[in-house]
């Protein structure tokens, strides 16, 4: 059984049971943002996590032990994403990579933000010109190392 | 004489008057992430603006011209960027890709997170374990249009 | 079942039926363009569009469900299409592509034509010299936002 | 001298006279979107053609004969390009290409829509919501030869 | 049922009643090029056509039906083809490239050879230096048209 | 000096003096497609050729040294190529280069064309519905030696 | 059945014979060098070769017919090997590449070393500092054609 | 300077004097294929070596030093390399390459030929039907190593 | 069977039975970067190794013999790794990759680190600040051979 | 001035005074690895190493001003590198990645070691059976954040 065959039976049973990620996101007790990450292949749970997924989407239980293993990162199939949702996240690097470099380097000096010692959070801002979407990365500065 | 030529120019007088992209920004009127953007090719300035870059930093006036233009968009010279500080940003998108995606449309149904109309903010957040980057991504919705 | 299983499952009724896809779109109530788009994957049906999709190709139920979630877009499997009419509209892109954007920047300012705020038509027009094909690309102009 | 010392000579010219593409063509006697692409090296200028654009822009007459020879096509440096304005009509074709193809042969049968025989319009649309691009391509339908 | 598994079908077919593709276009009344592509998934058949390649290889009839529809068109997994025999033809292609391009345009002018209204010849040219291969392309030149 | 630094000075004073390839090939006593093949540096000639060239297009008598080395051969930038001429060529190779293999492989046994010993050459065929373009390639076959 | 089917079912026939590849040379009649490749798809059997693996391998007598079929040839999965002893082939193409070109053409003038009229042997050198494997790569000179 | 310097500027000289490699290879003390390597920046030379190229080609002795170094190896542009004679050699690794390690393996076990204890000699041999190139590479083997 | 099969069913009975790789290696006599590159198919197993998997993981006895056969190395999909683990590992031979070459040259001369005569040891490193990882890689220099 | 002109000017004057890498560190004060990478532009300087650099090597003083910039990292030209000595480490990871990946995870749970609080050691081992290069990689782990 492979870490994909646990994605989709996840996404297959929250289709039928009409759960929200927000709502699977509540009974593991974490954030959505992790949460839906990890449910996607992209993070690790503990017993408990695991174990309220299971129990909430009705799985094998052999899925619960998979999803408390390390898994195998990389949720694109491409280098360059083709989905435009995906792909605009891309241009933002694209186009304000090297501003968003310069920034940090102007503030923290040589290093870098760290990607692992991490938080994401998505929230919907309301607009009257259109509802906006407001992602926020919160991540580590780790300063370069000299020896 | 290319854009190149100007962002050049540029990072040149910058260094030499010991000026930072936060001073040059309040010098324009504007955020220090869309000045950095505006400096380093990415944006289009208005003629007071340039004109505002142009006093600052002593360049040549055919310049604040070519800052006024639209720019050939695009910061990095490759795919997939290989520093360090860009090529976090873009595991963050290989990594969070689909949970983003997934939670965009659980909340706002088919559409994008534009990166047009979009704002970008960068802080330094106090730590005790280590201060950390807080990059806030800001972009309208976008709907999907039926016809 | 994956979204492609609907396609797949979607052209074989289609095929056994004789059915075109223009005379889908009028049991679906939308243009022939979009309605083709949704069927090979790439929008969302409303319950009810979909709901005329299944009860006119007598596909499963569970596939209506599925042509109501949003689709991880992307319709080729190459960063260069091979197939000569998908390659046709590629090597427009190609080969007009700074044309387009010098003209869209010289009538709008800087900014992009939305391609999700967007309509696309594609008409027959009779030619004594061979008939034509005329595509309309008809995008909402989206401003580059200052901050 | 190559093509591009041209195209780089001509918008240099442009920049300096004040110019707009739209009235290059006016005196050039063509569609601003033909006299751009011209400009920016991918079409052929008759000797008339570049006579008028060599004494408007005040340009080495050896240019106005490089502006008749046939170029070497292809007006980005990549694959897949990465200024926004570009990318969403690469993005259309990634989208929207197996639907433009099914509905190209649904109506013509066997066969694909000229880039030669082919002509292009760019407009502005007024709308209350924010204007639109609407971008036409017209091109020949060309059967395919059975032998 | 995809084209691939028809194009296996018939390459298994023809290997059971050892025919000759040459054979099959006899039978098809189209030439041996013409009738190989559409073999290989290249080229639409008439319904004539199709019933006679699946009378003559005893194929289900809904193979026949497949062989009707406008194929994805695209016969290597490659952009750079491996296959000996494919390699040279790209070769050509790679070294006289520009050498094509040079003198079309220097005899006809701006445009290019179809390569949709297009025939191709192959024959064996008997040599007592070794016998030969000869490949002739013959398209229609399109010329580039101006508007 | 760079064999590329020849390729340019002999399309300059081909450009100044307003000579056509074939009259350059009369002048050097070979076919025009090879001749135009060695001009733009994909060929090796031999020293009354080259002789004839420099005297014809009064060059750099150490010019005239290069076009008899042997030449690093490939002239595209690109592993697939973007001006619409070429691209046509490669297309072939895409769409019809199974079938090629097929037929070869059927009238000759395993082996391939060489495109080393081979020769090309490209006509006007002339026909009311649009003159065509007619391109041979004549190259021995090389059947796969066993050992 | 596709020709990897065979190279498969042949694999896993040698395994449990416990046979070599030298024997099985021995029993088709070949080099050790050229009966491999044949086994692993890339050369084409005679009827009586084909008969000998059948016989000795025990095979499905329908793997022989496929054994006697032009194969599509590739050995490897991707562009640049990855596999260490494939990838120091590679190596010495990228590092002596230009020095092979240099001295094949040196001694023989334009042309190249043909990769079909070839033969290759690969041998144990005993050397006291330890075993060499010496790989010899024996092809026809074949002179470019001039017309 | 760099080393790509002291290449074109020994290939000038080596026209200029009308000298060849095997030439040079003799007042280098060294066999013609290891001083061609050295000389198009792949091999590293002694003071001596690198003396004797100096006075004989009558380089700036600078240049000496230059050869003295350690170079950056890779003697190609490409991944895949264009021009045919390097061509046919990647072609070996595409098509014979899993024969090459089948046969290494089974003769010497797991292990690979070195690349860098390692020899190369290319000679002509005398044929009626054509001469031909011999390739020989000669590399030690070396176990994996086990701990 | 292929290898990855053995791989896969490997895994399966490590997480069933709840085993460490430190554990098996123990049972296999080996060290434990060893023995998990054998198992995860980049290390040739002895027949006793194989044995000792085979009993301790009750695997099938086929198995055990396709542990001891010289797998095709390589153990990522892309040539550039997405996960983050293994991305660092290739971010340390992008940034540092001239350093290390520089040194290894400045120490030993001219020649490499082996790959193939090489170990590889990883440790836990006590550390006030956060523990660390320490790998360290092993390997024999060989120096480029001149002839 | 970009960076890469330092790095040439470093180089050039490095030759010229006879002096290695290790004894520029001692001038630095940092460790020779370290000292390599920041001369290679892949490290930032503090004001008195870049002084010391500056001294010693006797280059212009604004060279010392941008070796305290932080740099654009990445110091190969391609994604797979050619030379040698770096493809042997880059072999190291596509051979050994998830065997380093499946290791750390064992031992320190999910996460990831530093490639940015990290050091690296690069010492000659003597052996009687020729010496080793001992690469040491010594990062810092990061376990993943839950939020």
């Amino acid at each position: 059984m492979h870490r994909s065959d646990v994605t989709e039976a996840i996404l297959e049973a929250k289709r039928e049971k009409g759960l929200k990620f927000t709502e699977i996101a509540a009974a593991v007790g974490r954030s959505k943002e992790w949460t839906t990450a990890a449910l996607l292949g992209q993070e690790t749970m503990s017993q408990e996590e695991a174990a309220a997924v299971v129990t909430l989407l009705e799985l094998d239980p052999k899925m619960g032990q998979i999803l408390q293993e390390v898994p195998m990162r990389g949720s694109l199939d491409q280098a360059v994403p083709v989905d435009p949702v995906m792909y605009r996240l891309y241009e933002i690097v694209q186009v304000y990579g090297t501003t968003i470099k310069a920034l940090i380097n102007e503030e923290f000096g040589d290093g870098i933000m760290s990607a692992i010692d991490f938080e994401m959070d998505i929230q919907r801002k309301a607009d009257p010109k259109g509802d906006r979407v407001v992602i926020t990365l919160d991540g580590k500065f780790l300063p370069y190392r000299k020896w």
